[in-house]
């Protein structure tokens, strides 16, 4: 069970449909307004019948017990000038942005100045698709959730939003924004920038053709296709408010690199091998933990 | 249909394990028999019924039409100088490496003084799993797979093999080897050895637990895991044996990379968004070619 009576969705994308579709599914007396920028954004989610949407943020997040920034991370700066008059004081605000810190830098001191309640929060779950579409009311269930308090968070409103994110499915865990940070440029970001890139050199390619990469791409390549069809502008914002750690994770992503290149150049066999023998048990304890499919190819084919 | 009515598969891993199911639906009255040098592989693929299995090499491809060869690269070279002197005239060999120029090279000169018909050939199927159980029926469905013969191979035994890919469901396209091993280092080799350096980053790093990359994986990292889960011999041997062609587009990914490591430390989000715009029309193409699913998720969650 959840507390919050009212809610209200700024940013109707992936991640705030997927919330309205569970929430529908687990309580339907819950009310819930949605808001988007995006006028066109705002008729589809209306169309699908999403949840009420408001084309004003005042009245979307009128007398509501708990606001989600659904937004990219570059606009969470935005939004809460906008928004930052119409907090009614003691209403709990949350995130759903990638990056933790820098979020924290930009909503924690204006939404104290407005009384609310601001709890930086992080729901581990997504898939390469974007829009009021794109969501479906599993997307939640087993993933975790990271919620990164500062000195500044009022206990009982962390109390609060850990426990709606656990009504929708989700496990909890409580660490520093710091922290957070650093895992996630390492399970996340990282891996997003490398199949950017490696997408990239392909597409740019001059002596194959497009359709031989098409053709040929199950043999490893269509993997890094998917996690690169992800929203651009979410991912420039996430590499733009995370720079330390992205550039840390990457330069020790290029020194093992070169060390294999290194490696390939020299025809060293056993570096080959004993590198390539190691990172099986890593997959193993994901499966394990109910992380991902064990079903060879993802079970796709 | 297939000419050939009693076929001889050395190397019993996920590519043979998968031919021989593909052949016993499609037709059992064609005799299969298997052999692998690993003592426990045989055991274990006679005990799960896969095919007829020998001891012996000789026996294996005794009075066989067709031999194919499905060993890591690396093992190419080994295999030809047991069985050359036992290939009768006039025989059919194939192989799956993938790899082409360094096995032609290691396995022309030997199948031609044998007066066997070496015909090259890679079907692009494959999953993270590897062993005479990871094989099914429906690997190569809608697959693709490539012929590239030299001056040297007979016209009619390069058609008798290309009909025997498309018998098992396989679409089929001839090139040189040269291009091959440039198009297969783009779509396949380089995405696995960057899988495989990002996960071992991952291992080794202090700061983040691997409860945490676990737990985590799900938001990217998980995909290079399955990928980093390969066989690790024949990943080494691959890496081995098309030095040329992965050294020169390991140099364009970091190349790229660093531009966009650059462009992160510049704070250019232009440039960033620039670059992951252009990347989903390639996902669409393969989607839409039937290499992939559409999917989210590849529909695993």
């Amino acid at each position: 069970m959840t507390e919050f009576r009212k809610i209200a969705i700024i940013g109707l994308g992936l991640i705030a449909s997927s919330i309205c579709l569970s929430l529908r599914q687990k309580d339907p007396a819950i009310q819930i307004v949605g808001y988007d920028n995006d006028k066109e954004v705002r008729k589809r989610a209306k169309r699908i019948g999403l949840c009420e949407i408001e084309s004003n943020i005042e009245k979307a997040v009128n007398d509501c017990n708990l606001i989600i920034l659904c937004v990219p991370v570059g606009q969470m700066y935005p939004v809460i000038q906008k928004l930052k008059n119409f907090i009614e004081p003691g209403t709990i605000i949350t995130d759903v942005g990638s990056v933790k810190l820098s979020v924290i830098k930009e909503l924690e001191a204006h939404t104290e100045d407005a009384k609310g309640k601001f709890v930086p929060s992080h729901p581990i779950a997504g898939t390469e698709k974007s829009g009021p579409d794109a969501g479906y009311a599993g997307l939640f269930d087993g993933r975790w959730c990271i919620l990164t308090p500062t000195k500044k968070t009022n206990k009982k409103a962390l109390k609060s939003v850990e426990i709606f994110w656990r009504f929708l499915g989700m496990q909890t865990k409580i660490m520093t924004p710091e922290h957070h940070d650093l895992v996630l440029a390492v399970t996340s970001h990282a891996p997003h920038l490398i199949a950017y890139t490696m997408v990239g050199v392909v597409d740019d390619l001059e002596t194959v053709t497009k359709s031989e990469i098409i053709n040929y791409s199950a043999a490893g390549f269509r993997d890094f296709t998917r996690i690169a069809a992800s929203d651009p502008v979410m991912w420039r914002d996430i590499f733009l408010n995370n720079q330390d750690a992205h550039l840390e994770v990457l330069g020790r992503f290029t020194e093992e690199l070169f060390s294999l290149q290194r490696a390939i150049r020299k025809k060293d066999g056993d570096y080959l091998l004993r590198y390539f023998e190691r990172t099986r048990s890593i997959r193993k304890g994901i499966v394990a933990a109910g992380q991902d499919t064990g079903i060879p190819n993802f079970g796709r084919d």
